[in-house]
């Protein structure tokens, strides 16, 4: 307990570094007694060090001069709680080169450039983490790099996104997207431009991440397929409810046999999976495997202190392995392809505009079954001569599900484009 | 990569202990790029070395004397998954006296003797950690001690007994206790001897390491009322889902002003409460705190693999962190009071058996408001001139309230004792 105090360097001094600083001060005790030393922040990297804040930071904590943490041989740790890919990337870089270890909040960062990263912390002898990075305070990283060691993990999947999945669980209710989206922007859930969020782009790259550890291979967010909520009609939210499923924004990182399926889209998710119950700006991150078979992780998935805590556990376990060779290794040690959607299982659902017609569902059904999908449930709903024919196939191969779709499509009783989403299974 | 290999001990080779060992082996590139060294099971504790077994062992990986591993230096960590109290406490502490780090999946013992183990653990430098002992796979321990250091966690409730979680689950489809037993025991979920888990006994030894580690305080297993599901009548599982609420067997650790209240007791858990949805086996424990908000985590509470899988996280924890001082420190350096439930706000729920007739209800409801005690909700079946009356109430103090049901019970028009179950409120 009287080992002298460890010094941490933050970049970036906002909601996040302001309150991992704040926190870490409240925590003093309990820091020190995990630790084994007291732990201060010394240093924080802003771009206008006189400029007034609310957070209020004492004397001498902030510069705007980035080799004033870079080359302090006090500090032994630096957390990148600032965002953006440039500087950031370089600095870090720089950072490991110096021998420090880096925490990061940066998932975007990572998504694009964690081959390069995690090569150059292996290099150099020091540690890159990054809880803060996927789902804020809910510890999925931590558990996957260190709780799962012995588990062959096979599959993870979750709702990676709060603010499409507040906008879902409204629009689950009745609301439609826009109303939901001016509602969500109003409660400071959505960005006054949601585009990242609507689309799945952030979505992709927490699972670009995921299945990165998960796996111990690189994905990179170009390698992961997103489809957001942003097209997504309240009318097929209405089906899926009638249907028994909630519609969720689903990340999935899948093992199969020929290498690793990656995706986010609108999933149809059945009433009695755990992932169903999970609603508002709430995350839930499912972990399948071997050993473990099923963990579930559920919490909030942003927030200036939920982020701020997942920064300081990881903090925390850069100095507790800083004499070891614990977690040095650049983990994604195999190169497994990244297999299309198509190419493996998925239940589908799909909604039809036809002909409200003797003889429509035969010939849609029997298409469907010369590409060997078969039918789970149908759902038709008719007004003025034409019908939403809704149908929840069993899973079939995806690729040829979409061939089947593609020809029903082309039928004269069927007009404009189906809507396609994908199916979660009980199980 | 090239580092000498790291020696394991186990103290027990049954079931957990020969999963470990197995695990290690397939999942040997995994652990030595975390770890940074092979890692590998060099000795096993058993009562009889020469007995045949269906794990299989390697040639000279057993034996029947303890002094082979306490005594062995290239052994520097040991897992003991032989259960028991004694000689099991001795070996530990005579584990740590010779320098080397603990890994227990032992519940029973840590909830009995942790006060000792872990100052003596403290004392000669090395670390005691126990995933195993809480929830097997799920990996609540780790997320605790390393995940949540910078959150204040003020409560920690959850399903931590599978057994008794399946047979709810069963009765909540309309199963009576002695079938629903019948049946666990048939699929191996109970014990012949179903007493430590239908008692509410092996929850609340996890209550008492749960609250010990949230709260940085000794808390034992007789510092935790407990009452079970075998008393649990049917008709309180039916009443309570007419009503919106599943029956679970809650473990409960909770930080009030006064100290910490601990308890394991059938409770009524709203539909819309995350713990509600949890069936069959699984377990859930749910952490709040100030910085996190609130994290569950759900999976399977036991098994040889998940808790082999457990152990196998805690020593590559400890051999990770091994030249550090990371939890060296004796976590426990509070003394919180424990503090009666009687002195904290619940809501309950009540059954009677009352006579059929005008005034009864409003004489119930008059007892109960003279304790400051209001109603939520009021349910009542009549049958031949008698009825059961269901009552749910308001959170309330909950001596007040059982001093009111007290009077309650002692009127002409009650019959026998009435039924007093808890009720979590849906935040």
């Amino acid at each position: 307990m009287t080992a002298s105090p460890i010094g941490i360097g933050l970049l970036g001094y906002g909601t996040v570094g302001s309150a991992v600083d704040r926190l870490l001060q409240a925590r003093q005790e309990d820091v020190t007694r995990v630790v084994g030393a007291p732990v201060e922040v010394r240093r924080a990297l802003v771009r206008d060090a006189s400029a007034p804040r609310d957070s209020n930071p004492r004397a001498g904590l902030l510069t705007s001069d980035f080799a004033e943490i870079r080359d302090d041989p006090s500090i032994t740790v630096v957390a990148e709680v600032m965002g953006g890919i440039e500087p950031t990337r370089s600095w870090m870089l720089e950072l490991f080169a110096a021998g420090k270890s880096v925490v990061t909040a940066n998932k975007q960062l990572l998504a694009r450039h964690g081959a390069e990263l995690f090569a150059a912390a292996e290099e150099h002898g020091v540690q890159l983490r990054f809880e803060a990075s996927v789902c804020a305070a809910i510890p999925v990283v931590k558990v996957l790099r260190e709780s799962m060691i012995a588990s062959e993990v096979n599959a993870v999947l979750g709702i990676v996104n709060g603010t499409t999945n507040f906008m879902l669980t409204a629009m689950a209710k009745g609301a439609d997207y826009a109303t939901v989206l001016a509602e969500a922007q109003a409660l400071g859930y959505a960005e006054a431009d949601p585009t990242e969020d609507v689309t799945g782009g952030d979505a992709a790259a927490k699972v670009a991440i995921l299945a990165s550890i998960a796996f111990h291979t690189r994905v990179t967010i170009d390698d992961v397929p997103h489809e957001g909520i942003d097209t997504l009609d309240s009318i097929d939210v209405a089906f899926a409810g009638d249907l028994g499923y909630s519609v969720k924004l689903i990340g999935q990182a899948r093992r199969v046999e020929q290498g690793v399926v990656v995706g986010v889209a609108p999933t149809l998710v059945p009433r009695a999976h755990p992932l169903s119950a999970v609603d508002g700006s709430f995350n839930a991150v499912m972990l399948r495997g071997d050993a473990i078979r099923e963990v579930t992780l559920v919490g909030p998935g942003a927030g200036g202190d939920e982020t701020a805590s997942a920064v300081i556990g990881d903090l925390m376990g850069v100095l507790g392995t800083s004499n070891s060779g614990f977690l040095r290794a650049d983990g994604f040690f195999r190169s497994l392809p990244i297999v299309p959607a198509d190419d493996v299982e998925s239940a589908l659902y799909l909604r039809l505009d036809v002909r409200d017609q003797p003889g429509v569902l035969a010939t849609i059904a029997s298409i469907l079954a010369d590409d060997q999908v078969s039918i789970d449930s149908v759902v038709q709903r008719a007004s003025d001569g034409r019908a939403q024919l809704v149908i929840v196939t069993h899973p079939a191969r995806e690729g040829a599900a979409r061939h089947a779709i593609q020809r029903i499509a082309d039928l004269d009783v069927c007009e404009g484009t189906p809507v396609v989403l994908r199916v979660l299974s009980a199980g």
